[in-house]
C-alpha cells in the first residue's frame, strides 16, 4: 500500500485575528457542508446574531464566541473612562446571554468572564482591562484546545490497532475550539496511522454526520466513509471496523452515557460483534449527582426534524413522529471511558469517581 | 382507552377498470406522500412510461401492471384478423420488456401472457383472445392478492399479544396487488386489534418507510410512529414493540435472509431485547440453491442516494460512500419465516425444504 499523504492541519472555527482591536473570525456552519466560508464579527451584534442562527454550534465552541464577542462588544469604550467602560461590559455580557438561552457552556463563559472583570483593579484602564479580558478569553479558548487535545493523546493508543474505525453525530472541531472529544481521538489516531479509515454515520435526522464530521474529516485529510445509520450493523459485520468511538452530553456516576439518538443501538451491536465501545468527554461532561442513566431526562424534538428534514416532505401530512433526540448506552457496554484526566476502564461507578470526582 | 376507529379498505394500488375496453388505473407513487393521485393508463406508452418512472414499483405490482399493459397495448387490434392481432400481441410484449430490464417479475408475468396466448386455439377470434388474456391478468392479480392474503392470515397470530410492532422499508399493498408480504400481516394483526401501533423505520437512503409505508397505515387507519432507522433500538429498549416483522428480497435454503439495508442490525438488536424477528415473504422468494446468505450477492448502489437524497446536498462534493443495498438477517435472528403456504419455525433447512421445496 502507498503511503497516504499526510493529514492537514486543522482549520479553525473559531478564531480571534489580532490584538484587542482586532475581531472574531468563524467558519460560517450553516454553509457546511457545499460552502467553506468564514464570516468576521466586528460588531457583538454579528456575534449574537452566529450564535442565534447556529453559525458556531457545539457548547464548547458557542462558549469561546461568545468570550470574544464581550471583547468586540467592548472595544469601543476602549479609551473611554472605566464607569462606561464598566457599564458597556455589563451590557455586552447581558446581551450575549440571550442569543442562545438554554446553551450552558455561553452562561459560563460569560460569567467567568464578569467574575474576571470584577477581580481586576478598580484603577485599571478601560484599555488595559481590555487587554486583560482578551487574555482570559484566550484562556478559555487554550483551555478547550489542551482539553481536547488531551482526550486525543489519551485516546489514541486504543485505536492503534484498529484499520477502521466507526463515529456517530459531530463531536470534533467545529464543536470546540480545539479537535473535538471522540473525533480528536480519531485525529490523534490518524496522526499515527494515515490509513485508518473512518466510517461516519450521516445520524439522522439532523445529518450532522454527513454535513460536519465528513466535512472535517475530509478537510484534515483523513480517510472517511459516509454510511447511513442503519449500515453500521453491516459494515461491522463485514469486519471494516475494529472500534466505534462516539462522544457524550452526559454521563451518570455508573457511567451510564447519554449520546445523540442511536448511540444506544451501537454500542448493543458493537458488543454484539465483539468490538469495543469508547465514549470521549471532558470530565465536566460527568454529573456524579446521577445514580444512573435511567435519571437522565431524554429530550423528544419537533416532528418537522423528521418529516421535512432537508427542504422538501418525506412524510405523510400529520404522520405521528417520535423523536428522542438523545438514548443512553449502558455501562455494561461501554469499553473505556476516555476524558482529558485519563482513560476509565473498566467502567465502575468507582473508577469514574476516583478519576472525575474532584473538581 | 376508547375504541379505535374501524380500518379503512384499501385504496387500491393496481386496479383494471371496466371490462376488455377498459383501462388499466395506478397510484401514482411518484408523487407520494403528499399527493395521493391515480393515473389512468390508457396506451401502452402510458403503462410502459410508469414502470420505468417508478409510478408504480414493487416486484408483484409492476408484473401485475404490465399484465394489464398488455391489454392496454392489444385493444387497437380487438377487431383485426388474428395474425394483425398475434403481430400486435408480440410487439407489445417486447416493448413492455425494456420498461426496468431488472425486473424479474415484469418478465415473468409477460412471458405468462406469451405462454398463455400460444396456447389458446388459432381460430380464436382476436376480441375472444383479448378477452382471454385479461382473464389471465386478472388471474395473476388474483393470485397476487391471495398471496397476500395468507401470509396475513398466516401471521396474524404470531402478533395477537403485541400492543407495538416494528417495521422497516415498504413491503405493502403499494408493492403488490394486495395487502403486502410483511404489512399484510400487519394489516391482519390491525383487523384483531384496532389499537396496534406499528413504529415504521423511515428506512435511509430511499426513505420508502416514511414516503410508503406510513402513507398506507395512515391510509387504511392503523396507527404508525415514523421514526428514524437509529430510533429503532430505543424503541425497543422502551419496550414500545413486542416484534419486528419485516419483508425479503431473497431468502437461502437454510432461512438465511436478504432484505433493505438495516435488517440485519434490526434482527440482532431484536435478539439482544429478547423480541421475536419475523420475515414475511411469498414461496417465490426462496432460493433453495443458494446453501446460506454467504451466496446472496449484495447490490452496491450510487454515493448520490446518501448524499443528494432530500433535495438538498447533504454530504461535502466528492464524499466518500458505502451504500449497500441489501443486508442479510442470519436465521439464527428468525423465529419465524411466514409464507403464504404456511409459518416456518424453527428456521431450519429442513423445516424450509418442507414448506417450500416443492414448487
Amino acid at each position: 500500500m502507498s503511503a497516504a499523504p499526510a493529514m492537514n492541519a486543522p482549520r479553525p472555527t473559531i478564531a480571534w485575528m489580532g490584538d484587542d482591536t482586532g475581531f472574531l473570525r468563524l467558519i460560517d456552519q450553516t454553509l457546511l457542508p457545499t460552502v467553506d466560508q468564514d464570516i468576521d464579527c466586528r460588531t457583538v451584534e454579528q456575534v449574537w446574531e452566529a450564535i442565534k442562527s447556529l453559525r458556531v454550534r457545539g457548547a464548547p465552541a458557542i462558549g469561546v464566541a461568545a468570550a470574544y464577542g464581550v471583547i468586540v462588544g467592548c472595544q469601543a469604550a476602549r479609551s473611554a473612562d472605566r464607569p462606561e467602560f464598566d457599564a458597556l461590559l455589563s451590557r455586552t455580557l447581558d446581551y450575549l446571554a440571550t442569543s442562545r438561552p438554554t446553551a450552558v457552556n455561553l452562561f459560563w463563559a460569560l460569567d467567568r468572564l464578569r467574575d474576571f472583570s470584577a477581580a481586576q483593579p478598580a484603577n485599571l484602564s478601560s484599555a488595559d482591562l481590555l487587554g486583560r479580558l482578551l487574555m482570559e478569553a484566550r484562556l478559555i479558548e487554550n483551555e478547550d484546545r489542551a482539553m481536547c487535545a488531551a482526550i486525543g493523546d489519551h485516546g489514541a493508543p486504543l485505536l492503534a490497532d484498529c484499520s477502521g474505525v466507526l463515529t456517530h453525530c459531530n463531536t470534533g472541531g467545529l464543536a470546540t475550539a480545539g479537535d473535538g472529544t471522540a473525533l480528536s481521538v480519531i485525529f490523534a489516531a490518524a496522526r499515527q496511522n494515515p490509513d485508518l479509515q473512518v466510517y461516519a454515520d450521516e445520524t439522522r435526522p439532523l445529518l450532522q454526520g454527513a454535513r460536519l464530521t465528513a466535512w472535517e474529516l475530509m478537510q484534515r485529510n483523513v480517510n472517511v466513509t459516509l454510511i447511513c445509520d442503519s449500515m453500521a450493523a453491516w459494515v461491522m459485520k463485514l469486519k471494516r471496523v475494529q472500534a466505534v468511538i462516539v462522544g457524550a452530553d452526559r454521563i451518570a456516576a455508573n457511567g451510564d452515557s447519554a449520546n445523540k439518538i442511536g448511540t444506544y443501538g451501537l454500542s448493543l451491536l458493537a458488543k454484539a460483534h465483539g468490538i469495543p465501545f469508547y465514549v470521549a468527554a471532558p470530565s465536566s461532561t460527568f454529573d456524579l449527582t446521577l445514580t444512573s442513566g435511567d435519571d437522565i431526562p431524554i429530550e423528544e424534538r419537533t416532528a418537522g426534524e423528521i418529516t421535512n428534514g432537508f427542504g422538501r416532505q418525506t412524510a405523510p401530512d400529520n404522520c405521528p413522529v417520535f423523536n428522542p433526540a438523545f438514548d443512553v448506552a449502558p455501562a455494561t457496554h461501554i469499553a473505556s471511558l476516555i476524558t482529558e484526566r485519563g482513560v476509565i476502564s473498566p467502567v465502575t461507578t468507582e473508577n469514574i469517581a476516583r478519576m472525575v470526582g474532584k473538581r
